[in-house]
């Protein structure tokens, strides 16, 4: 009996080993292909210099939607579709402006008089925030270092500017640790000091990058308070203000113009491949199309499209046939409404589709650490056992948590175990929604990189199952 | 008895896990230190900015040691010294060219007539090469995909320009496993071709990158051979040459200017901090002070100095007083000659000093991934068991090869245990000896995780030997 056992045991153990051996070749030549002849930087090229910014409602939206479709035709799949979905039309409107007067000393060395002196802030208002026009919002400015320092000004902020200079923690290692941290002054910056009657805000930019730029991203309203302007400053320039108010009381003018227009018609691009054995379980890789309109999108995230794009090129390029049906996904709306992943999940459960796995890439082109999942432990535990091929090429470190905004809702829906390509995360917010977030941040080995252990993880779970 | 080991077990597990705990916290109070406080950045900015290139026997290098020596005067040291060594004093000369000229067919669009078209390729003499002055060598070119293919040609080659043309590998997922692969064209590339006759090389330049710029560094001659003329040329640049020589016989007109003035005085600069258990125990951390003469030197390696003048500023930063004996080296002439490392070992062995470890940053200011190590397999095996310390941070990769090149000598002459730090390889052979070398190419995070990773490891070996 135990001769049995451990017989059974070596041809188990042989087996597994031959499969681990030609899973390494397999992802080798993935790798080979990507790392050689891939496609992914040119396409970026196009999509960032040639289309650019591309907010859910834009002209851009329209022409990334179209360049998506070409791009999976040129390709090839099996079925080619615009998935249609209504999308918010937030527009910015008009230069944002914030401008601080104050009365400068008289006995300060080369300035001969007391007068009022004038200081334009690098500043963009927030995404999805209501602009003040061209009158603008003027008032005296008030710092709040956090939620509970404004809790404690809450009856000095009256008719106000609060200021949120709560600063990105720098020593979180992962920068995404101090992005969790810090985001909430952007998200709910407005309502808190709308409540207690502020006439609008200005928050130090989510970022800990060494330059002025400031930051823009999505925050929202509470229709109990007044939609009140929101803009974010760069971090040189709080820094400045931060002093400033040290010093004197300082007023500041702050103009924006934000609105919404009717929502509008925007599609998710996708691409399906058909599997040869289990055909009705499906594998979604994707990346969010949508930008904001400030930038290029270019880490936010082109990137993430064209590895989508390349994984299914490399596919084709080396003759791979999937067992699984796979769809490639270019998401509408990520960055002000999530319409486009909710819109895929509802169609899913509408149709009673099977998904079994879904990967997004959405943390920008850098070189790739590994994947977070959000799945049941034993699934979990299955993955784990992959981390060692994937350790080659960098994506070896499988995290218990993860996913992405724009497949959420499916593991919400149907309980698709989803999972999220985790770069090195250290450059991320010096670009992330500001101006600079453009094609040349981009470096090309680690953008194919990134692609390449997508591919990787995407061919196991295909060949393999969940 | 089984009582006695299992509560003598449990106590020694016990200690460990307490002495980890310790060590986690002291490791965090670094890693809490420099990224919220290191001047390793701006220490950078002024070393590329204000002083720039730094070659051996240079202007930029008398600049810089005494720019080291005034940043560890600053922090304070039991000792701080300029090691006295020759270094070899080797000059560019001249601005170096490389003209292609040949036919234009008459037939071409836009082209009215046959005519002998004239174009100059971007191009670097390469490190220690000799001049072929004004009159410049003027020969056709032969272009090789290898030294194999060299030998097949080598009848062809006498009175011609010899143009190497071997690709990086793309597919090497670590960089420098394709710098290993495609470097020995630039180090042997001239005495293959100067034994077969050539009057000069060029070579395809080693790196991936994506742009055009020429890399220089170091060549050799063979004193049986003439010392001819030796150029890099950049990729595109590269790919041109060969498309045009598929095309037709093509002449080319290189200038370069290289000569060695005498051998003069550089300086290895030294801090050192005596440990208050075991000073006779030296520890060394440093990076090579030398650029070559075509960059800023900021990945190469002006990042590896701040790293090393960091990691003394944070110790005094958090109050800590090292056991042993620890040395921060910046050291001379690594690119040429590699003069000031094998000073500092041979004045190691002359007065006899037990130096129990070195550590170098000399591969750029990326994120760090880990260290690789020259020892002895038990002491690897010791250093293994810090991996998880180091996790959070990045650094935890430790491989059982590895070091620097002036630390080397310390491993040859004494058997020191070396390392390097391991930083993340992608965009380094976008920057190596070429003109984008430049401040504006290292990040300040990643730069500061380096140092981070860098003193944690030092602290370690500090506390508990080797």
């Amino acid at each position: 009996m135990i001769k049995v056992i451990a017989s059974t045991l070596l041809l188990l153990v042989t087996f597994f080993c031959a499969a681990q051996n030609d899973d390494s070749l397999m992802i080798r030549k993935i790798a080979g292909e990507i790392l050689n002849n891939s496609e992914a930087y040119e396409n970026l090229r196009f999509l960032t210099k040639k289309i650019g910014p591309r907010l859910a409602g834009s002209q851009g939206m329209v022409k990334s939607e179209k360049w998506g479709y070409e791009r999976f035709t040129k390709i090839g799949a099996d079925k080619i579709w615009m998935q249609e979905c209504m999308v918010p039309y937030w527009v910015r409107g008009g230069k944002d402006e914030a401008v601080v007067s104050y009365i400068q000393s008289a006995n300060k060395v080369g300035v001969p008089d007391a007068r009022l002196q004038k200081k334009s802030l690098d500043v963009i208002a927030l995404g999805n925030s209501m602009g003040s026009g061209a009158k603008g919002v003027t008032a005296q400015v008030v710092e709040v270092s956090s939620f509970d320092d404004l809790e404690k000004k809450k009856n000095a902020v009256k008719g106000k500017i609060v200021f949120y200079n709560y600063a990105f923690k720098k020593d979180f290692v992962e920068t995404f640790d101090g992005y969790s941290d810090a985001v909430k002054y952007r998200g709910n910056g407005p309502i808190s000091a709308a409540k207690y009657g502020a006439a609008a805000v200005i928050i130090r930019s989510i970022s800990h990058g060494e330059n002025n730029h400031p930051h823009t991203g999505g925050t929202r309203y509470d229709s109990a308070y007044p939609k009140i302007p929101a803009i974010a400053v760069g971090l040189q320039d709080a820094d400045w203000l931060s002093n400033q108010l040290k010093q004197k009381k300082t007023n500041m003018t702050i103009k924006t113009y934000g609105y919404f227009k009717p929502d509008t018609i925007g599609h998710n691009v996708i691409a399906e491949w058909k599997g040869s054995a289990f055909p009705n379980e499906i594998i979604t890789v994707g990346a969010h199309l949508d930008s904001w309109d400030n930038c290029e999108g270019a880490h936010d995230d082109g990137a993430g499209c064209v590895q989508t794009i390349e994984i299914l090129r490399a596919f084709k390029a080396i003759g791979y046939q999937p067992k699984r049906t796979i769809r490639f996904v270019l998401f509408a709306n990520e960055e002000n409404g999530v319409r486009g992943g909710n819109k895929y999940a509802a169609a899913a459960k509408e149709k009673n589709e099977n998904h079994v796995f879904a990967l997004e890439s959405d943390a920008g082109g850098f070189t790739p650490r590994g994947f977070g999942f959000t799945s049941k432990p034993e699934v979990f535990a299955k993955l784990k056992m992959w981390e060692n091929l994937l350790a080659p090429y960098g994506g070896s470190k499988f995290l218990p948590e993860g996913g992405g905004v724009d497949i959420n809702p499916l593991n919400r829906t149907l309980g698709t175990t989803v999972a999220g390509l985790l770069p090195d995360s250290q450059r991320y917010f010096d670009y992330h929604h500001a101006r600079n977030d453009v094609f040349e941040a981009v470096n090309k080995r680690e953008l194919d990189l990134g692609a390449v252990n997508m591919a990787a993880l995407i061919y196991l779970v295909d060949k393999y199952g969940l």
